[in-house]
């Protein structure tokens, strides 16, 4: 079938040409241009990158731009009441106040409109009282408490940011008793060694903040729409009905700030991995020592007002030539907190290079397969709205036709390798791809991407390839693959995990996130970037333009027999429950081995199949497709209804981290701490048994279709 | 196009060589073969009938026949203690008792396993109170009693079958506190005039009673198992958490038993439309009349038993030739209360038939286009057991791939014309076909069923065809359409709705429900139930075989402006709740408006398809499918997340009956009784728009597709 050949050849042609037209200059002038001002979701300037992006979209050459508008929550502070905590004396003076806002960057001085520091979402109010120290706020952080008899209860609390997703955070703490949240940035988890505060290097000042939502949304996008459209018409529910908006004030403070909350701090010591870098006690209350402050308490001053706001996605299309009812979507959010010099402004740079580089490739007659979809979010920082709302609005196009999903959030967090965490069935892609782009690192000019990543970060001893994590969430990949089961993936440039052990990029989400931290420190070259456009573009290219879908279903199956030994292991540390309840996962192994069967078969019928036949072509592109779709359970997990894909999802203690079997993962985790161990069990068996269900249902998808 | 016009020639010839081989000797035959023995579900007689369908389904050439098992949750009475119903006097006497059983039919005498007559999963026990009659048990007629004063807590309601489904009649009566319910057949609902009891006419005998379950399951399926498939490794709930099992005993009884309850009863007379046939006062009660009965209470002795049962249906397929995963499905249950010579045999004897005649065309080469599925369910009086759990093992195939589905339940209950429920998309193809069926009735040997049909049963005013109604549920087709959103449908042979008031058919359920009843009463020239199969066979083959789908996009939007019309004038039943909560249906029609244009152009788009590219014929072809999937919502209707269908779906309040836009109905008919009027036109206002969001996501569907 020489014409096929031909095909593929001239495909393979056009993906160097693709990667080829990437240019690291270019990425740097999109990235300037865009982080020029803040934009903030809802606000005019964010608004006006969506047109200039919708103009240079167009002007690059895509068949079709438009701004998609929602009217969604948004939160903000009170530009005449500002957000600030006290600490109060006996006779209710304010004898100390944080800072209203960080000290601005060089060169932004005569910047309006940088938000202060807060947390979107807090509850109006002026909680008062004595304060207790709670580590990093996770579930296990609570029961520590509880063990040492601490009550949080009327108390506020103040948490360093880190390790779980500050929603989290805030929804344990609100559990426990607390009427207020601070939440500040420890030098142990936003400091690196070696490098200096920032402008001197890339570690966040003492007088930085995390700005962030505290929303606990698991995956419903608006707060008042969930499971639809926020549009003109559509029915919103009343503040208080609203999903995941927290109940007490929360405001997050600079590390100066949280020295000076902390340091006359009572109570007992805290262990010792409760210990940060400041130079405090870390005691963890309630309230102040005895002596100086003893009849001092702590006051919060929040004015932030929830209000119904309209954002803008830009969405662009390229149409595919012969399968236009197949999509490939490639998306990244541009609203930032301020200036977005990391997040998400490095992933937008590197979109819109990719789209520059499709235009050209369109304008020399070339035409993908498939169509793509290019889109520009709104409004992630604020739970993810965009992204979500355009899943509600398409969820119906994007059930019957979505081929796969690639985000491009940040796409960098580090200077040390790349870093993709992707589903299962795109392991393969992911490696072959790799293998065709340069290494961006200096003296490795001769180096694939995939040996300088192998090469950094190494599977694990029973894999020799590059490592691969899991999706979790935390960015818009969120619906598109936890409630729609689209298969998804992502890429950035990281940090050495081994040696950096602080939690995310030190400036993240504060005012020193510019171009500048990006330019002199994490990629003066722009060559990291290019690599990441290189990788982010490749995968969308290979997935619209390959005859059969590049989609791998053996991989898949390994990796579920993997998820299923480890989750089976985690249930053997409880082996009397175990033998008590006849807790058993065979129904599980022997769902993943019919799995595994399923997906060799389909496999070597793959290797017969007649590629002249278009229809038989698209039967078994149709089976590669809704693979992903297979693992969905439109019931959702337990009390979390927008998160429906039974093999990955966060764990209900960090939206952050992906888990695998993330059911039966929750239901073993409550087995510890349940008043009533044999319900707790029961929970167990009945999520093995709808994982076993699952997958076997999944295998089914992968049998001759008749 | 030459060669195409020889392949639609070629088709539409095979359709007539399909038609024309059904013979209604062989429809005789096999019914007369199937309703020798009892064969309820759970039974070894019905798994034998499997077998026997199974080995024949594969001598008349099916490419595959499996007979598919489910551990279900079925209901029966105890062998040793039979369950009646008493009058007890003072002393504790039973003074009088009910029949144990009906009177065994002519030619049957020799039977065993002739069930008792019982409400399939009643709770045990041994209630005993005053009698308060409610007429039918409709959520009126408790509005009627609370009117008039009459509580019924504690009592035992006695209601007459018909009107509604008895499962909504046993959620009435035991959410106004009933203690037990006695449910019997009112001559005046179950006896037609101008033909005799049973065996010298098809009127129920005075000693007849109406079996049938008594289960609220909206679509849940295996009570046990609700949203999986009942399989060995399948978690069970416990029988307390299963869903929609009655709390207290409900029992059947003969018009002749219900005097003896009824003709002692005191308490107010009743409304004039509350008096049935019978010779009694129908005094509402509570209790006896003073006098001869004063002291006397009734009580119930109930020992019907619930146990997980295995079940099997019997799943037959063709494999398409070149859509080989898009699949047809054709699906009736076998099992029946007793001999089951109308429910559902005659139903089943029609698909047999199908599947023979398709199976001689397949021995002179013919293949469809597309998979054919037909089902032989089990358990579907248990609350459409087989068929549910099959579709729940099946769901993410179905999702993908099913087209169609057409029911295939009794084939008559009346002796007038053709009924037809279905999705809109399917009129225009029911009116083709039936244009080229030959009308059964005698002297209309040169008529077609078409004209015959509109003879007897013309729409309305505003449209000269023959009526189509919507599908309710209590068959089914239920999990297919209501809760998977495939299109659906279901023909029969009926009576004549305005001279023949009765409910159902008078011998529905009973042990009279025997092969004679159809061949000397209903059918003996068996030329109507040909017609059925002619109507169900036409469909099957016409949706499998024509290259493109003959579903009508236009249909569906005139029906919906009617359906948007009709719910939106219910609602201007109260003119002030509409303005001082500010409803409107603007958003709705304008959806509809929105849908109408997407239909229109979809359609003028299919005229110029290149017929020649099967890829494009495809995209339209997935378009046409996925139209009855768009009306979908996940999160289900309001507390019944198995109902998934936002346009049809029985309302809460009777499932026989469908209704248009059912989440708006409910919500409305919850206005009247509201104890928060705010609220209840709050949920009234949210489900207009998510009718509109669905109708609207439903448009965007038809457009071009990039």
């Amino acid at each position: 079938t020489r014409g096929k050949n031909e095909t593929r050849e001239a495909s393979s042609r056009h993906l160097k040409e693709f990667l080829d037209e990437m240019q690291t200059d270019h990425i740097r002038e999109h990235l300037r241009k865009f982080t020029r001002l803040p934009h903030l979701a809802g606000t005019e300037q964010n608004l006006k990158y969506a047109e200039q992006i919708r103009t240079e979209w167009l002007q690059f050459g895509l068949d079709s731009v438009e701004t998609v508008p929602y009217d969604v929550l948004l939160s903000y502070p009170n530009k005449s009441q500002p957000n600030y905590i006290s600490i109060v004396d006996h006779l209710g003076n304010e004898v100390f106040n944080t800072s209203l806002a960080e000290p601005v960057p060089e060169g932004y001085e005569d910047v309006s409109d940088i938000v202060p520091p807060y947390n979107a979402f807090s509850a109006k109010g002026h909680p008062e009282g004595d304060l207790v120290y709670v580590n990093y706020g996770r579930t296990e952080d609570f029961f520590h408490l509880k063990k040492m008899n601490v009550s949080v209860t009327g108390t506020i609390v103040i948490m360093r940011y880190g390790k779980i997703f500050r929603g989290n955070k805030v929804k344990n703490a609100q559990s426990a008793g607390a009427v207020g949240i601070i939440l500040f940035s420890d030098p142990s988890d936003y400091s690196a060694n070696g490098t200096k505060a920032y402008p001197d290097g890339w570690n966040l000042p003492s007088g930085g903040v995390q700005r962030g939502n505290v929303l606990n949304l698991n995956g419903a996008g608006d707060p008042l729409t969930p499971g639809y459209p926020a549009k003109e018409y559509t029915y919103r529910l009343s503040m208080e009905d609203g999903v995941g908006l927290p109940k007490i004030p929360v405001h997050p403070v600079c590390a100066d700030d949280a020295v000076n909350l902390l340091k006359h701090m009572g109570g007992p010591a805290p262990p010792s991995n409760w210990k940060g870098g400041l130079s405090v006690s870390y005691r963890i209350g309630p309230g102040f020592l005895d002596g100086f402050s003893k009849n001092r308490t702590v006051r919060m001053n929040i004015h932030t007002n929830n209000r119904v706001t309209r954002i803008y996605n830009v969405i662009g299309r390229i149409h595919g030539a012969l399968e236009p009812d197949r999509y490939v979507i490639l998306g990244g959010h541009r609203d930032a907190w301020v200036f977005g010099g990391i997040d998400p402004m490095s992933g937008a740079a590197v979109v819109h290079e990719i789209v520059r580089s499709a235009g050209r490739l369109l304008s020399k007659g070339w035409r993908p397969r498939r169509t793509i979809i290019f889109a520009s979010w709104d409004a992630e920082e604020f739970g993810l709205l965009g992204s979500t709302e355009w899943a509600e609005d398409n969820a119906k196009l994007l059930q019957e036709r979505a081929v796969a999903y690639i985000n491009a959030d940040s796409a960098i967090e580090g200077m040390y390798t790349l870093r993709v965490d992707c589903t299962p069935s795109l392991h393969t892609l992911v490696y072959d791809l790799t293998k065709q782009i340069a290494s961006p690192e200096e003296g490795e000019e001769a180096v694939s991407l995939y040996e300088s990543w192998h090469k950094r970060d190494n599977w694990t001893n029973d894999r020799d390839a590059p490592r691969i994590s899991k999706l979790g969430s935390g960015s818009d990949f969120e619906a598109y693959f936890i409630r729609l089961g689209i298969a998804a993936g992502r890429a950035r440039y990281t940090k050495n995990k081994k040696l950096e052990q602080y939690s995310s990029y030190p400036v993240y989400h504060s005012v020193y996130e510019t171009f500048e931290v990006v330019e002199k420190f994490y990629d003066p070259s722009f060559r990291r970037l290019r690599a990441v456009a290189q990788v982010r573009g490749g995968l969308i290219f290979l997935l619209a333009d390959s005859q059969l879908l590049p989609l791998d279903v053996n991989q898949y199956a390994d990796s579920l027999r993997k998820y299923t030994q480890s989750i089976s292991q985690l249930a053997q540390s409880h082996p009397e429950g175990m033998e008590m309840y006849e807790v058993s996962f065979d129904s599980l192994f022997s769902a993943v081995q019919n799995f595994t069967d399923a997906a060799r078969d389909f496999h070597s019928r793959l290797q017969s199949l007649n590629r002249e036949n278009p229809l038989q072509v698209r039967v078994m592109n149709d089976q590669l497709m809704y693979l992903e779709r297979a693992f969905i359970d439109p019931l959702g997990l337990p009390s979390r209804p927008f998160y429906r894909h039974v093999i990955f999802a966060p764990s209900s203690h960090n939206k952050y981290a992906g888990e695998s079997f993330p059911g039966i993962y929750d239901a073993l985790f409550d087995i510890e701490n349940s008043a009533d161990p044999q319900k707790a069990w029961e929970e167990v068996k009945r999520q093995i048994s709808i994982a076993a269900f699952t997958v076997h249902a999944a295998a089914m998808t992968l049998r001759p279709p008749a």
